[in-house]
């Protein structure tokens, strides 16, 4: 049985030591944010995951959802547990406390979602997609609307879903076929058939308030011409109560390769009754304000995963004895040496190392630029911040859903053959993994996000809140005796990526093909500077403490450690994505349909 | 539902015009093996693979094995279609025509056994581990124990077993328990238990002929006082028929990721009878003597996974309408474009393509070089052959099979949210994929092969069957008007591999920490240059035939293409490895092991 425990060491680090959350306490609403508050809620996070979430994931992953005459029933344990999260209030964690929410920072939810996704991922989808309706409604309904919804959802006694994808259309949304049509008091009625459908229907919450893109009568084709409305599985009552059950039904669940306990739901609207969002003909845009919150959400569970992996492989490494160290026995006593001793099992636990810390310092950084672009009083620093998290957001959801992926390949790949059985949750995690590179748009869709939009947006605007900070340390930091020889590497890479750039840029406006087939190459290359700075970072905090008192139990030499594997082992990858990239993308394109 | 065709024009292609088979027919006792006799063979393998076993394929995976006191039930139509199959021949395909084989080249062997991998590759194996018992049986048993089995085995009637790994040790075959002792009639009484043995208990055959690995009373400890015993599931009569049920069971099935038409068994032997194979406390060496073959065998898994996945995602990216392509529709009539004109999804097409077929000609030249050691006549020959197998292997092992899960993620993700449910096959595909990783040694494993044992072996005198040919290639065409740019790129490549290799040799040599903190990116190196100087070679056959008669279809035109996203979009990869490598592994084995 894997366990788990929350890395709240790292977090507190790259909360408070890396990024300085005092920052955070300056922003309005946030005064009482200090670490002295933060520490204990992360604290209780992590016990909740360890001991409430993670014995469940197993049991939910080997159950399933089951589904029956309409109804769908969670895993054994899953609506206990889902209770005790919302009588903890970890529902409404960061939600308006005008809606009973605790009001709490991005960048503090985001790291209890990093322990619930390494708990359980399957699990932490039915408070995440509510928490993604919530956000949608708060920032585009109806005050009346927002009173009827928003406090049940934010105790987390009403769940939500995002009913985005019909079976034609999943990327394409332009094509979506679901209508409504306006009712005399204001109301709509929409029909039409969604798939895959997280938390569509489920037994761990009393009402589910359903947000669905649908064309009203008469709307132009395509994109431009699609609206979002919120449909609710029973219709509410003036004083709050539940009325009537609305013509929404689940149709059947998927049978998935993972998030087995995740209910994966076909869900038929027939002539339900519902009320806009927002702006007639203008859902797509309210879909996306929700949408770099909800990428950045998947990007965490990816690391959530790696974390979960990395434990497990470590403490298997711990263990099994296998094999003698390549220059003699370590452990003379024991039949072998532990797998720890293999050179080759410390390169594999070091790359998830790297890659993870690695992430939740750069998403950690995204996430307080979110919290900014939110509070802050300034517009100039909101629109800064704004363009950081827009800049960032596929970045983060393609590197770090990679990079879940590949950890928690890597942690299966320590165990061996006892990877591959389920007994020991490895391969458990590699298939949950795999959806996180899937949904919200695919990590090619990401790419193609950074390349063909974020790139030119505003005439290259948003890369300056990169690239800036990024050649700033480097020309600070080149001459330091410690930093200089991170700072000339990162320079190298950093190099690179201009390089990249510049291609991209020129190539991809005569011909927008080229920066499509650029697109993953770039983002990769992309994702390892951005790696990098946070290594470099990370590298400048811990120098200064190597050594010191607090540095007994070693986590700033690990840390500096860290930075010299990533830069000496990781980081040279730039190198290879730059040489594709500047060969240009006739070899792709220009290869006929008919030779594939 | 996923459909498979066989490659057969590019096996052919590879086998006749990219390594000549007619060298093939130059061996004695391959006199008939012309394309005559072999293309009709890869035919009707073909035709089975797609009308029989894949067919299978997921209901295999749906139902999985059942075990039930001790038998084992494999998934409804797997025992028709293993009579089909063996009626057919093919449980005998290569061996040895003196007990009923067909007598065909490994070369020819590993194509067919491509298709089954593509097509199902739980069902393969069956009859693979079952060939593998042949061979260790017909290499190293008594003429009597020989005539015994091998006609059995090879008309499929019996199958065959390697119990090898106990619950304690899997790489460090040194700590096995399970021991042996003498009987006066010259048998032997076999106890322990083994752990994850496939096709341990099943339905299929008749008998069923563990080969096992255990310690005669008094051997020395570890590596070196282990034997190789026969014991087979029935004792045999002197007139062949079965005797005596021998006492050794199945205790339980394993329940897997994957693969799971194929039983995983726990194996009791409780003072089984069995035979000594080969020198007493020689049994590894008995083992290894089988382990090129074995390993081949799964890199072509690998191949054969990537083969179906890469067919499955070029029909879908055909088919599904989504998008439109990025410099204006290309099917206006349509609601929108086919995924296959997003240039990031060719790119994700052509990476399984110039992976996919460069495998299928890397391992044909081992397989050829196989057949080569074999049966030439010349034992200088032979031993060059030899050599180049024996460094090859690994690098065919963990690079097939790496290629084969990347190929199988790739495929899936073409097929975005629909391929992570069942129905479409791809999730299976990456589930059965995942495996091959890590059995017949991981691939970490095979990386220390290459650099602790097939580098320094006879003083580096392996290396020179691929380094020679690939040097003189590069020599003789780097002024070539059309391989000229492909000779010089591998040039390159081919500089980061010289390089790396004395840079392991020298520090390896003081430290072989050095060489094992090295070997996964050396491998991955290695392979690469391998792919490249095989895809320098297709382009070099093909390039005089674009645009001739043959070139109708494009298949040299494409060929050509594909050698080109090779070279200038994979290849660079090169640079990167090679500049991890030279930072030397201080990272990783100064990393204390209490920070992890």
């Amino acid at each position: 049985m894997p366990h788990y425990t929350a890395p709240l060491r790292d977090m507190r680090f790259v909360l408070h030591e890396l990024h300085n959350s005092a920052d955070l306490a300056q922003l309005p609403g946030f005064e009482d944010m200090t670490a002295d508050l933060i520490d204990p809620v992360l604290e209780e996070a992590g016990k909740f995951a360890s001991e409430v979430l993670q014995p469940l994931n197993q049991r939910g992953d080997e159950e399933g959802c089951r589904y029956e005459d309409g109804q769908v029933y969670t895993p054994q344990g899953f609506k206990q547990a889902y209770d005790q999260f919302a009588e903890g209030g970890w529902t409404g964690i960061s939600c308006d406390p005008a809606h009973g929410g605790q009001g709490m920072p991005v960048s503090v939810h985001m790291m209890i979602e990093e322990m619930i996704s390494s708990a359980n991922l399957a699990f932490g989808l039915y408070p995440g997609l509510s928490h993604g309706a919530y956000k949608a409604i708060n920032a585009h309904a109806t005050p009346a609307l927002r009173d009827t919804f928003l406090p049940r959802m934010a105790d987390g006694s009403w769940g939500g879903t995002m009913c985005l994808t019909e079976p034609h259309c999943g990327t394409d949304l332009g094509l979506i076929r679901s209508k409504a049509v306006a009712q005399p008091d204001g109301s709509y009625r929409v029909t039409g058939t969604k798939i895959f459908i997280s938390s569509g229907e489920h037994d761990l919450t009393e009402n589910n308030i359903h947000l669905v893109l649908a064309r009203i009568e008469g709307a132009p084709k395509g994109i431009k011409g699609i609206s979002l409305f919120v449909v609710p599985k029973f219709l509410v009552n003036e004083d709050g109560s539940l009325g009537e059950r609305n013509t929404v039904t689940c149709g059947s669940i998927e049978h998935k390769m993972g998030i087995k306990a995740s209910a994966t739901c076909v869900m038929n609207f027939d002539d339900a009754k519902g009320w806009l969002i927002g702006v007639e003909n203008k859902g797509m845009r309210a879909m996306f304000t929700m949408m770099n919150a909800a990428r950045q959400g998947v990007a965490i569970q990816g690391l959530g995963v790696a974390e979960a992996a990395y434990q497990g492989a470590v403490s298997y490494a711990r263990e099994r004895l296998q094999g003698r160290a390549l220059s003699g026995p370590r452990h003379p006593d024991k039949p072998a040496d532990p797998l720890m001793v293999h050179p080759d099992v410390r390169r594999l636990l070091l790359t998830m190392r790297a890659n993870i810390e690695g992430a939740r310092a750069l998403g950690a950084w995204v996430s307080k630029a979110l919290d900014i672009a939110d509070k802050s009083p300034d517009p100039a620093v909101r629109q800064d911040a704004d363009d950081l998290v827009a800049l960032m957001t596929p970045v983060l959801k393609s590197c770090f859903t990679d990079m879940g992926l590949a950890c928690a390949n890597m942690g299966m790949q320590v165990f061996g053959g006892h990877g591959y059985i389920r007994e020991h949750g490895m391969e458990q995690l590699v298939r949950d993994a795999r959806i996180t590179l899937i949904y919200e748009g695919t990590n090619g869709v990401q790419a193609l996000d950074l390349v063909g939009r974020k790139l030119p947006a505003h005439g290259g605007r948003l890369l300056r809140q990169f690239f800036h900070p990024v050649s700033r340390f480097i020309e600070d930091h080149a001459e330091d005796p410690q930093l200089g020889v991170f700072a000339k590497q990162l320079g190298k890479a950093f190099g690179h990526l201009q390089q990249a750039t510049i291609h991209i840029m020129k190539l991809g406006m005569a011909r927008p093909e080229e920066g499509g087939a650029a697109s993953t190459d770039y983002l990769r290359l992309f994702s390892l500077v951005a790696l990098g700075y946070m290594w470099a970072r990370m590298a400048q905090v811990s120098i200064p403490c190597v050594g010191t008192e607090q540095d007994a139990g070693g986590f700033y030499r690990a840390k500096v450690g860290t930075a010299r594997f990533y830069f000496e082992r990781l980081l040279p990858e730039t190198g290879a994505r730059r040489s594709a990239i500047l060969a240009g993308g006739s070899s792709i394109l220009s290869f006929d349909d008919n030779w594939f």
